[in-house]
């Protein structure tokens, strides 16, 4: 079964991404079409973030997410497939936080073949940051906010 | 631990719905947090339309996904969580199609607690109409659009 | 794909088992050779003890799995495969507890198709009932000894 | 939440295996316990057979397993669980042939902690060679036969 091209979309501009992460296709990643399952996707998007913000420096809890008081939710999730990925296909998952809001930021992703350069998806997911106690929406911390924005650099939007 | 609800977001309009089917959460669907991981919500939204498809009197195949040279595939999907489901929750998955253009469709869905309500998420799933061989996007054929429309009615867009 | 019958393996005996559940198998169930991927028989064993359990008149909690100070384990899991599901097989999951010891029990699954009686697989998995503070094996409490063999009967073996 | 031992089970005998691949736990592992789900193991151990095999020279294809003609099935899976892992625990996954018979071949890991050695589970599971048409077992050609045995030297047992 030959990599087959099905969508010819523009390939993604990666020139804002800093943060590459390399993920390889299982056979349990894949469905009855022989494709990755949609919803693995989100998977992968989700640990490239966990190693983004490791190698920002936070420390990842078994219990959760984060620790010193940081509790972060996905708010929402939004996902373009371009191409489907297959068995034993190495990804290389791209991760960067687009912008920062008052109690939200948005992480965006753009997922390619590590080979070929194939385009599988691009994905957004904005995840908003929560009192641990109440649950309610807070302002994510000054301290958490300046390490995000020095790794950016321009390519971040802070929206106050 | 209590189901908490983490928003106050309006309750959805579920007039324009026509089809429920139930999942209940399994073990193995929730995460660290103790809450259903959010791909997951993907695969129900996905149960939901193969039940969807089912009860309109297609038969699904085993490879795939419908007979009769039906290859649809997803191109797009957005969702929003509003309040975490957990395990054993039963859940209600409203499916509806929104809209019908040329070559794609629109699943939206709704999934809320069985028993009290509570909001968990809503979804849209942009899917595509393949060329059995090709693999190129085709106009859905008349019969299928037929079968959507007189099930939908005025509820479902057709945008040519 | 017609299903394929792949063992002529003997069909189990079913005259033990009091408990049936039935699971669909869905598209993401599927690996890339088109069926059931191994360790996903697992998790319809799971949902089949979880129903087994609820259908006692247990109460089962987000938080885990039982109230009443009951915290068990998997300690052990043997599986047999001997044809595969598909796509959307209507899945019959048998289940029955073969035998309590003192501080384990054995639970045994027999997975068939619903609708053909296609013998999928049958699993042993061996529970072990732990302190819920220091999690060291302790003795299941009476209390839910007499449950397990008043619903099982004479096919119980009990092993003090 | 502190890494618990609950078994205090002998640490596993290391020196027959010739091959470690690492997984790390993600937040998507694991179940409403906080620990990873039984199932998931099988995962963990299924991905160490793929680096096995890749590691020894074979093609994987996305298909299915291996080229050349061979396709192998899942016959039967053992596992034994001492200690559960959490998000984020990084794991050895150690991988080796133990014995091959006429049509089949049993592979054994032991799954350890990358950094605390802390004994995760050990796992059997044994592979069945089909014929890729008709899809009964048939012997293992003796061009795989001498690569398993050569890399494995003198801790596999050939049964014919």
């Amino acid at each position: 079964m030959k990599q087959q091209i099905i969508s010819d979309h523009m390939q993604p501009d990666l020139s804002k991404y800093k943060h590459k992460f390399q993920m390889r296709v299982r056979n349990y990643h894949v469905d009855s079409l022989g494709i990755v399952h949609n919803a693995i996707y989100l998977e992968y998007c989700e640990s490239g973030r966990v190693e983004y913000i490791r190698d920002l420096g936070f420390t990842i809890l078994a219990g959760g997410f984060l620790k010193n008081g940081i509790k972060v939710m996905v708010r929402r999730n939004e996902i373009n497939y371009y191409n489907p990925a297959r068995t034993d296909d190495l990804i290389d998952v791209y991760t960067r936080i687009a912008y920062i809001k008052n109690t939200s930021f948005c992480f965006e992703h753009v997922l390619l073949n590590a080979e070929t350069g194939i385009f599988y998806c691009d994905q957004k997911s904005i995840q908003v940051n929560l009192n641990t106690e109440t649950n309610k929406p807070e302002r994510l911390k000054d301290v958490y906010r300046k390490m995000l924005i020095d790794f950016e650099g321009d390519n971040i939007e802070v929206i106050e």
